[in-house]
């Protein structure tokens, strides 16, 4: 009788197998490659189907033990791409580019950077996604906009593309339809972790989308994804392969979120903060790395001469962001909710701020209703967190720190216990931190 | 927007979460331990159905990396049982042994075994399985006999151990429950090759079955399921502590599988060749290793006066055989099918036996008819292969070596084509390779 499981000597059993999901786990799980058979007919089975969630989940458990090389990745990548199909933004007549983050806490930068390099003439397909967890989304944050819609079909992209020049836009059917089923798999098995996973499917969308080059922002830190510089560098040197391998060319920089970004974190928190940068006003490490991420997207279409910093100061860049949010049908002049509560956290000593965890800020905000916990959650619109000063800035003690913004009064004490350790505040001067902490290429 | 999946920082969530089966996985993979209570709640919420696969076969993959160490896998083991129940044997009013083998080719050592030890004057309380792969069942060989069934209630098996001794029956839909479940899903996720989940399998079912001591016979070599001894000795530990822990007296031997046991693989002929053994005859090999196992059973139960050996050659041994048959529908005299086809394969040379592989017997035998793929298969009842040395005995060029056995022509190329390198004539003696490679207690 069998050992508590079963051998599967699989050339040896009656008659040949074909290419099977069980032999690619096992190859896989015992450190071995997997043919491009083997990963094409794996990707499409089972966004097909016709492969179970149960084996599926086996073998992702086993990439993150074993990796992908870059071989197995690119044609992991392709083979996602391969089941929707790719963008041809061709017909839109400018060069291309697009900017992905990894998450962090107060990343608002997409809504600043897409109308800014629109402005400077080239055109910005970005496919954006939903909050998950203490990172907001860029869409959950445009939809606070009155009238706004992610729901543009390929044709309304290349139109707006065109004109307007900026797109955000949610994904559609067809972008890489591979990574939606992938995507909810690893969800739910404790298989998110894995570098070459990550960066498929990171990059499988942005293949997909069409765009001709790409910077990418990979987060560092304590509110980010990646906590440690070092696997950090990894995501990034793998998705800059990806990139090349499908003639899309990549740049990422790796930028620090053990502070959260700007001042604030919250969805219409997070518009009006932006609004305030494009109209050459905002916060200065906001600012500085939206400028430096701009600079290498205009660097990578040929653009070095275009100094975006002139489009914040001159409304070049607001009337980008106001065009480019009318052609989706949004209201750029309309006001934006406020929540009905804003509790105030005062600085608890006179000194240099000299601590201001992304994390704690991150899921604060997350408690006080900014961010959801399963996808199908709806978010809140003006729930939120401000933040009067960041590291390295004098603080009073006594005088506002934070502001909680909300309309649900009982998400009020998780939120503040959230941020029971995320404040310090030092005698002595503090230098805030780097915002630029690498260049992969 | 979340790096291509959700960080789960689950104490920071909105809300507190409760045991579940993300954090399970992530602190498995992460090679932490297991709490009692997430042992228990996974166990229990798998086998009720609130656990999905995917996540299952997440953790188990994860397991299969990182191990359960012995306090998890006693914790693990417990569990299983618990989603059944133990059988209490108490009122049988005789001491109880059983012995289980991990599964060999030619392997019809309980069919003795049982009756043997029975007649010694213990109970004998089996629980058997099917075959899969290239292995055979004790089932499979039992149900050739004309009437017999395995399907006897637990007040019926109670009975037969009190009068006739022996028992080899199907597992109950109590025993062990979350076998059923775990077992299928390791089958097709590539997660067999575990040993905690290898022990916890089989040992769930011993122990559940109520018998009081316990033989393991763990295949080492070729045809078993583990290839290397050091593995097959770690899985014997492990499933001696198990038994330990659970107050099951449990020897293990490790024997030879590198030359099929005995003379046949086969189901019907291996119940042959069982009878040949109970009437004192049969193949040294066979009967060497029957007698060992007898005597740790014996042992075991404080039976070390008894010489097995004489039961063989008395005829008790028999009688017990006719009694267990009996007892359970079957008729001893009742003559067993054979086959419609025999083809011989002649010895290529004159010499020594130097060389027959367990494995490609047992994958010979299995393609012509005598396993089965998937579990929902039929076997066949007369075919399978025997042979007429084994290794160390002498051969002569042109005479009979091999008899395939078998119903379907079409079935024979295949099975030909699995013994292309399995037989090697030695000039020289050789020796035959020892049976019992260690003892562990």
């Amino acid at each position: 009788m069998p050992p508590g499981g079963t051998a599967k000597p699989a050339p040896s059993g009656p008659g040949k197998r074909d290419v099977n999901a069980i032999d690619l786990i096992l190859a896989k799980r015992d450190g071995g490659r997997l043919s491009d058979e083997q990963i094409d007919w794996f990707i499409r089975s089972y966004t097909d189907g016709l492969v179970v969630d149960e084996q599926a989940a086996a073998l992702l458990m086993a990439i993150l033990f074993r990796g992908l090389d870059p071989d197995e990745l690119a044609r992991w990548t392709q083979q996602m791409i391969a089941t929707g199909s790719r963008a041809d933004l061709s017909g839109v007549g400018k060069p291309t580019v697009d900017k992905h983050s990894t998450g962090g806490v107060g990343d608002k930068v997409s809504l600043v950077l897409c109308p800014l390099v629109a402005a400077c003439g080239v055109a910005v397909p970005q496919t954006a996604g939903r909050g998950l967890g203490h990172t907001g989304g860029t869409l959950d944050k445009m939809e606070t906009i009155p009238g706004w819609r992610s729901t543009l079909t390929p044709d309304e992209v290349s139109d707006v593309l065109r004109t307007s020049g900026a797109v955000i836009n949610a994904a559609g059917p067809d972008l890489a339809p591979a990574d939606r089923k992938l995507y909810a798999l690893r969800d739910i098995t404790g298989t998110v972790e894995s570098i070459p996973l990550i960066a498929s499917s990171i990059m499988s969308k942005k293949i997909a989308e069409g765009t001709g080059a790409l910077v990418l922002d990979v987060k560092v830190g304590s509110g980010a994804f990646m906590k440690d510089e070092g696997r950090a560098r990894e995501l990034a040197e793998t998705m800059v392969g990806l990139g090349r391998a499908h003639d899309v060319l990549t740049v990422a920089l790796l930028t620090q979120m053990d502070v959260p970004l700007g001042r604030s974190a919250g969805n219409a928190l997070e518009v009006t903060e932006s609004i305030e940068v494009l109209g050459g006003g905002g916060p200065s490490d906001l600012v500085e790395l939206t400028l430096s991420l701009a600079r290498e997207m205009l660097d990578l279409v040929g653009l070095e001469a275009v100094d975006p910093a002139d489009l914040l100061s001159d409304g070049r860049a607001m009337d980008a962001w106001q065009a480019m949010v009318r052609a989706q049908g949004g209201d750029p002049e309309a006001t934006l909710p406020r929540a009905r509560e804003v509790e105030v956290v005062a600085a608890p000593a006179t000194g240099t701020l000299a601590r201001l965890d992304a994390m704690a800020v991150g899921v604060a905000a997350w408690r006080l209703g900014a961010g959801r916990a399963r996808k199908e959650d709806d978010v809140s619109a003006t729930a939120g967190v401000v933040w009067h000063a960041t590291v390295g800035d004098h603080v009073e003690a006594g005088a506002p720190l934070l502001e909680l913004h909300l309309d649900d009064p009982s998400r009020l004490p998780s939120a503040l216990e959230a941020l029971d350790d995320a404040i310090e505040v030092s005698p002595d001067a503090v230098a805030p931190p780097p915002m630029i902490l690498g260049r992969v290429t």
